[in-house]
């Protein structure tokens, strides 16, 4: 079929949208997505078997609610980082820590503690887990700290799940909210955690292998930083050393957000007035940039998950 | 972003695809349709609120099992119909009943009777519809009968709404298989059925309407015809008057798929030994090409529903 042929199957089609009804967005973007589908068909010579078989596996994709994986492991989710990061270039926008992918498994309502956090329900299920303390401040770009502002951290524990997605985890496990104070300094204590792959058997799982690509990610611990004075960060840290840290499926690391971890003993530890055991440090600073965007200073009101209130 | 910034995004992503490893199809046609939606996310300015937007509605296109309904309203499932046609006129095949989509609300199975059928399970529940007899043959392109083939039937009831998905009605209800014998004839007696939309609320009611567009299909009957010699037959009539038969919003209707429908009094139903009421009638060949297409005579195996057997 040439391509004159499909433009008059997609005249037809587009041609039943009653002007000054609808949504004109929607319009505008099922169309491009229409036409570059057709394109697609032909080129590719798709048949019908084929097209149900992709009907049966994006049912399955929205039934296991894996859509969010499927964003992250195709790189689409990435590339939304990378088009504003370029809007930011082109704007002259410098200084602001480099954002990263939120990914699926963020829980809203966390417990909220001032400057200081302890991410754990219970220390006793990760004690063979490295512990874990990273500090740091929460500035603007002129360096100035943000007093106010609400550092979220969030991460997955020793089996590589997330409390809520995993129910075997207490409420909130490994969740924090951090309020910043005049000194726009924070510290949390963790344990560092492992990577995270898709389910095995789920369709990002099987995706990801019909592609010849594994669906794992490297060790990471995620964050937003929101202030309504300033545009929200969605980034993340990566643990320095995981094999994967370059290979994530999700497209995640940057160079910038692998902060250089220290290791010590558990004598530092007892004169630092921590625990006394060995104990892993980073120090990284988050840097934001005094902003109101219309409307919620860059928040996206995509739907998360949140723990039922009684 | 140009074009050039883009393709690196690409080549970034699509170089995690290991040679040798994964399925080669699954990799062109993923790879394809990435380049596209990068193109177009760039092009249309899709922001991140979008993006999550769109993973939210797929989700619940997949939750309410309605891909089926989403490929039929977009013309996606019409058009696969388009290239098979554009594919058999390159191969000069002419003389086939022109196949149509097949729709979602098939289901395997239906009880098989010789010759004639009575699709009805309880004729009481659609007195208030109009009685229908359909009749025909079912040939060759050359017009020989072709025995043994099976002609399977499917419709809605007053209701708009089909046994197996609507479980108010009884199991087959208005779905049967009839066997050809050697004179190619075929005749089934039922009811005119109406329309049929979308569920209201449902995420294919609601693109509809986003589109600004109706999401109803005039008046219908659903066809299989098969045989082992044959190429399967997908097709519908629609039913003649139906102020949406140029108007569907599947984009199934043809020309040659709406037969005129005569009506006759209860004298002449009487007079033909058919129960004594008025009745329609409508005469409708099919006629199929003998082919071995490998591997089931261009059967697809998408996934269909069949009742559970004890």
């Amino acid at each position: 079929m040439t391509r004159e042929q499909i433009d008059e199957v997609l005249t037809k089609i587009i041609s039943k949208e009653k002007e000054g009804e609808g949504n004109p967005r929607v319009k505008e973007i099922t169309n491009r997505l229409l036409k570059d589908l057709f394109y697609a068909m032909v080129d590719l010579n798709i048949t019908s078997e084929e097209m149900w078989h992709a009907a049966d596996f994006l049912r399955e994709i929205g039934e296991t609610n894996q859509w969010g994986l499927i964003f992250a492991g195709t790189g689409i989710e990435h590339f939304i980082d990378v088009m504003e990061d370029h809007a930011d270039q082109e704007a002259g926008i410098q200084g602001v820590t480099p954002r990263t992918i939120e990914g699926p498994l963020y829980v809203a309502g966390a417990p909220e503690t001032d400057t200081y956090a302890e991410l754990e329900n219970n220390t006793e299920e990760n004690r063979h887990l490295e512990r874990f303390y990273m500090e740091g401040e929460v500035k603007d770009i002129d360096g100035n700290p943000v007093e106010a502002a609400l550092l979220e951290v969030w991460h997955c524990n020793g089996n590589g799940m997330y409390s809520y997605f995993d129910t075997s985890q207490t409420a909130f496990n490994l969740r924090r909210a951090i309020r910043i104070g005049a000194d726009g300094k924070y510290r949390f204590k963790t344990v560092l955690p492992p990577g995270y792959a898709c389910p095995p058997g789920s369709p990002s799982e099987r995706l990801m292998t019909m592609l010849g690509r594994h669906g794992a990610r490297p060790a990471h611990i995620h964050f937003f930083v929101s202030h309504p004075e300033y545009r929200k960060l969605t980034t993340q840290i990566n643990i320095e050393g995981d094999p994967l840290t370059y290979d994530d499926f999700a497209f995640a690391t940057r160079e910038e957000l692998v902060p250089h971890i220290t290791r010590h003993t558990a004598e530092e530890a007892e004169a630092k007035g921590y625990e006394k055991e060995p104990y892993a440090q980073a120090t990284f600073n988050f840097s934001v940039i005094k902003e109101k965007v219309a409307p919620d200073n860059g928040e996206n009101h995509r739907k998360r998950a949140a723990y039922q209130t009684a």
